[in-house]
């Protein structure tokens, strides 16, 4: 049996995550790995019902309580469908987990970062991905791309700039923190070269 | 203006809450004061859905996502009702705090209480109440009454009566450790008799 691995792709909306977690997951099945492609918020029932509430409720969520949403969905995630997957060998590629929340939650709100990492921690009793990779990109690149292609309007894409860029800063400060679990890679180069880059980081860690 | 008060009412289902609340609220009421009658789970809109996905879901919500969307729901209600209501100078009276999570979820299943507890605090940013009334009542006693009143199914209700015994417990424990906070009654007392003791209590501190 194959070890399980666990790995997590961060970045502003945008960054090409699902591109890259497609490709990543083609790359993998290529060399014979079972893969579950998952995310957060929403990975489960109760998380598609938790999203619902955090990203569409009519009026506004207290930070506190959408920092605790996001915690809940994860805590069920990572329970019912992540250490399950690892366990029985699959490889876990996840759109967003403890860094979005640290990103977006403490860095670009009002909450202590600190606190919402402990939060995240207490959730998933303390699982860390083996490998995280940040697609960084500019928050004006970023935005072209999303008004090119008309995604739906949601919550956190409706904040303003300066918002993304404080969000882009605490990634990048969480990257330069975690040297060894972190792969940041400049989300403007070619999809193919950037999937190269992702490959070669998750090969000797099969 | 008068100073605000924080009541909470605490016990089993079926133990009497809602109708000591609303004696409790005419008689405040009887005494010129602006009353907030409330409730957790389900005290704003955003609790409403929190309390859906909690008691109704098909399947079973995780143990710590559960204690997370609690605590989510409470963030909201103390943020955007409670806080305000005590601030404007009234008397907000509330089924179920920070006890039933204690109670419940610390000491009925498989979390450590005191994380329950901190996980509270940091959902409310400490806020506890002036008064908690305990309504203690033998699970037996508590069943019957609930057969008799029909009331709908839900999760909780459906758990043995060997678990609403280790609430009870843990209810006492919580009242034992904090006696100034607690004002425990025996829940077979006839209603007026309950009342009379509740308001006793409530007076002195408006």
């Amino acid at each position: 049996m194959s070890r399980g691995l666990f790995v997590t792709l961060e970045g502003g909306d945008g960054s090409g995550k699902s591109t890259q977690a497609s490709l990543l997951e083609q790359w993998l099945a290529e060399h014979g790995r079972a893969v579950l492609r998952t995310r957060e918020p929403g990975g489960t029932p109760v998380g598609v019902e938790v999203r619902e509430i955090v990203l569409h409720h009519r009026g506004d969520v207290a930070p506190r309580a959408e920092a605790l949403l996001y915690a809940a969905d994860r805590a069920h995630h990572v329970a019912t469908v992540v250490r399950p997957a690892i366990a029985r060998g699959d490889v876990v590629v996840q759109d967003r987990y403890v860094d979005s929340s640290v990103a977006y939650q403490g860095a670009g709100r009002v909450l202590d970062a600190r606190e919402v990492r402990a939060l995240s921690d207490w959730a998933t009793e303390g699982l860390m991905p083996d490998l995280t990779v940040l697609l960084d990109l500019p928050w004006d690149v970023a935005q072209g791309r999303l008004q090119d292609a008309r995604t739906r309007y949601d919550r956190l894409e409706a904040e303003a700039g300066e918002f993304h860029a404080r969000v882009r800063d605490a990634y990048l400060g969480l990257a330069a923190a975690e040297p060894e679990r972190f792969l940041v890679v400049d989300a403007t180069l070619p999809v193919d070269e950037i999937a190269a880059r992702i490959s070669e980081r998750v090969e000797p860690l099969l």
